[in-house]
């Protein structure tokens, strides 16, 4: 065989898992396994039936399919964990912890038999601790090991100044670091409307406030959901990442990366600007930060720190 | 202003109106608003804002919302009805007939206040007797008041035979008449593979069999989902109809139609061939049926005007 | 007729206007008519031809006609003029301007006569007093008449730093000011990858050197091509306004607008930032300019008002 | 590196390649490098460059370089021939037999050196005879060497049937066998309007007419253009062949074929049924033919052989 398409895991079912399935299947990235646990593998079946029979209509080709058995990961090129408790609404993002970290570490050991060269994103929260927990578990190369929490802080960042400011979202461009949520340290002298700093755009008092609301993005979806968290735009997130890898595109993206030294951090795994290609994590870009900025995005390390004690 | 972008709104903020929200703003098909019941509004809202800080990532424009107040679809120009209480495994598709007929003519009473020159595309099961209260309710013409089956049908029919003969599926094109589901009267004889005729290719009891489980297809995902049923492939269906309206392509899909005539058959909506264009259906292809054929759709007729009796 | 497709004239059925019909065939802007003079009619419908056989294969839907009758566009929604003799190597874009000033006379009497309330995109070369003279004879208002170079100018240059910088050219965004190519002015401060000032990752010098190979960016490929001049990057800027447009998506795009003490200059066409929204041109971002590039600016208009000088 | 992306080599960078280059990056399916002769070695550059400074706006990635030098196509998983001297007005295909067969030899000894594992698609014309050349002069294994004729055949079939019925041109479905143009053999029992027998909507009469239309139909091109032939659908056509082994989409689709026994024939290439996936042409469809079928047929395998009895 010449030609062969790609082979992607998703790793649990649930919305965020079978909504990256379909926006992998519709960019036709490759081949969709879409597995959960064994109690939920017939929904896991039954939504990778449903998308298959989306294809005719959604003029992709993929095939997709349901399954509980590790197995049939076999040979992926690229795994998406999605897999972990949903955060529900009050629960702060550090109660998941236990739970997922223990959910990770099977799923960590899973892959790296059944697809020891793949390269892993992971979604499952809270993301920078579980991100790590995945790199020591897998054993893997740490540019083939990252997390998603930036594209989509950025996404909604963007959103909210696109709303403000009355244009067009896809020329706007936000810019951040640090943990996800609450510990996000936005560059806002990097955002921009058209090219145009938004500094010059938006009063320093709107900006904030639309820092926060971006802060709280996550919170803001859950409330109003009642039960369950945001799932279009994470899946959208991560597939934006295995999109900017599988096609080798050299994107500078934010991602949660292993930091050996950068920015002073060592030892831990935190959002970053990042290039992503066909080798994963082709590099850190470091910038030179403020004073405020530095100490923003240590606390937001200590932040991460502390939960990652809650794992070790 | 010279362009605006049309409007459309989606009843039902299920997993069905969501998915055809996120499927119609991907295709930049106009702005949407996603409307459910009071006691629904802020999961609406909720999903509206999600997809809304997906479109960044999806490099789609569209203004999505949510709400619970008829008066935001004012003026939409398409109006897609999910709403409607799901069926659960062992339910029939009757025992919904009541309850959903009821929801229909309030929905019915709404659109046709705050949206009379819309065209309507409804989902809601059983889906036959529902495109017939809607219709009645609101008083519409009938161009302008379908109901989708068929296309969701093919679809199922279609990705059975890829799998079966190995080949893509966009090479597949079945065809069906009838009532939805159990309902349903394929014409194998206007099947193809290829263009070549699927007879010639598959065993009948193959064929058979293909037949059987797409009659059963979703039936066969409310099993395996144990809570709910299919909505990707029904949305994207939906999105498929209306995407043939509103860029007026005559394009020729199966519709639940009212016949007046058409098949022998008269005061009833049942799914026929169309042609769907700007003006909504613009056509009803009437083919020459063989006596079986012919049989059949009209006991199709008859258990749809079973349903039909429930509801007057 | 609930929903009807827009109506797109393209003026010049060159090989620009010829891939401008694709690229907004493709994206499903409209119906399109393809226009050139009588004595070209026939490639324009050989052409309109080959491409409405594309559709099929292109999976788009849109009527394709060529035509040399100017009723054919009729009612049309939007005009893109590509008409005028191209630059041959050696020739000044001044050398251009008596012969296509002329064409754009002729041009912009039979557009307002059949297609009056048209927004009009103007790519014909020199561009920026051809959409002066667009404008001037067709007495539309100005935010209906505008042209192309900015576009052009930073897909040109953010392409040359992506390959620079070794990254994705859709994380590169550039921005220039003034007229077209020769022109051009730039604005470093406001240009970035991925968010990150250009300032910072490029040497001054090799900025420098991308900045002059922009410049010249149009006559690096009339030297290759040796006959004729660049089309597939210049169709491609047009349809990305007139995207913006028909979609209305208050996008931040440089267009040639007719300034009106924007910039402490009145009376011409120029290449500055503005809104393209359903409304044309929607606004002109006036953004606080150094003094270099206040002054570059100001030339650049004295070579705009030059060469208008040749046409009044 | 974990992922690259594909490497596709276009030979010949007239109309038709630069198209080409342009629907295969726009799909994404891999870098291109478009090849033409030394002497047109600067046009080569110059659309390629042009067309690379198109992808910031299509929303493509792909590099795209031109280049006379076939180290250059070192490694190409694919190759698109479509080198060959144009069919001018009035000249018979048959004309430009011994020019094209030079060529193509000389191309096949080049693409056999440094791309000994690629896959081969021929549109250079005559094109039944040009992929025999190229057949027996790279001596790849028949399954990676094949020719388009019939999907072009069928987009322009389709096309005049859409137009005759007034319907969306994606729900017909035309079939040919045979040689290219004047060759075609249709299979009208086969051919269908959203599955319905077009011999049930339209006359013979009419129907013969759309045949002839369509066995003519490069043969109009030519004589509206005046200079030179198609290019847009022919392109398109290649493209749709290429995307179906490249993505491994097992498609039903008319290629040029190498036929040892099928349809009774032997020893030659000519169009036939196939199914293109990821290994090529991985299969012949053999479908019974009338008795007038399968006379038309031989015609046209003779008229074939007449052919390359020229290149022997």
């Amino acid at each position: 065989m010449m030609f062969t398409r790609r082979k992607i895991a998703v790793i649990g079912a649930g919305h965020t898992g079978a909504t990256a399935a379909l926006l992998l299947a519709q960019k036709e990235l490759g081949d969709i396994v879409l597995l959960d646990i064994p109690e939920l593998e017939n929904p896991a079946k039954g939504k990778a039936l449903d998308l298959q029979q989306t294809a005719p209509l959604g003029h992709f080709h993929a095939r997709i399919t349901g399954t509980a058995r590790y197995e049939d990961i076999k040979g992926a090129d690229m795994v998406l964990i999605t897999a972990g408790v949903a955060r529900k609404p009050g629960m702060s993002r550090d109660d998941l912890v236990s739970t997922n970290a223990a959910i990770m570490e099977s799923v960590a050991k899973q892959v790296s038999t059944f697809a020891p060269d793949s390269c892993i994103l992971v979604l499952s929260n809270p993301v920078d601790a579980m991100t790590y927990v995945c790199f020591r578990k897998t054993g893997f190369p740490k540019h083939r090991v990252m997390g998603q929490s930036g594209v989509l802080d950025t996404a909604r960042f963007n959103t909210f100044v696109a709303e403000e400011l009355g244009v067009a979202v896809e020329d706007i461009s936000g810019f951040v670091l640090g943990g996800h949520g609450d510990e996000m340290v936005p560059l806002i002298r990097y955002s921009y409307a058209g090219g145009i700093p938004l500094e010059k755009l938006l009063q320093p008092a709107r900006l904030q406030a639309i820092v926060e609301r971006t802060r709280k993005g996550g919170g803001e979806i859950v409330s109003l959901l009642g039960n369950g968290s945001a799932y279009y735009a994470p899946a959208a997130a991560l597939v934006e990442m295995a999109e900017a890898i599988l096609k080798d595109k050299k994107r500078i993206l934010p991602a949660i990366a292993y930091l050996e030294g950068e920015y002073g951090l060592s030892g831990l795994y935190m959002g970053v600007p990042t290039i992503l290609g066909g080798n994963g994590i082709e590099k850190i870009l470091e910038l030179p930060l403020t004073e405020a900025e530095q100490e923003a995005l240590h606390r937001s390390a200590q932040s991460v720190r502390d939960v990652l004690r809650l794992v070790n």
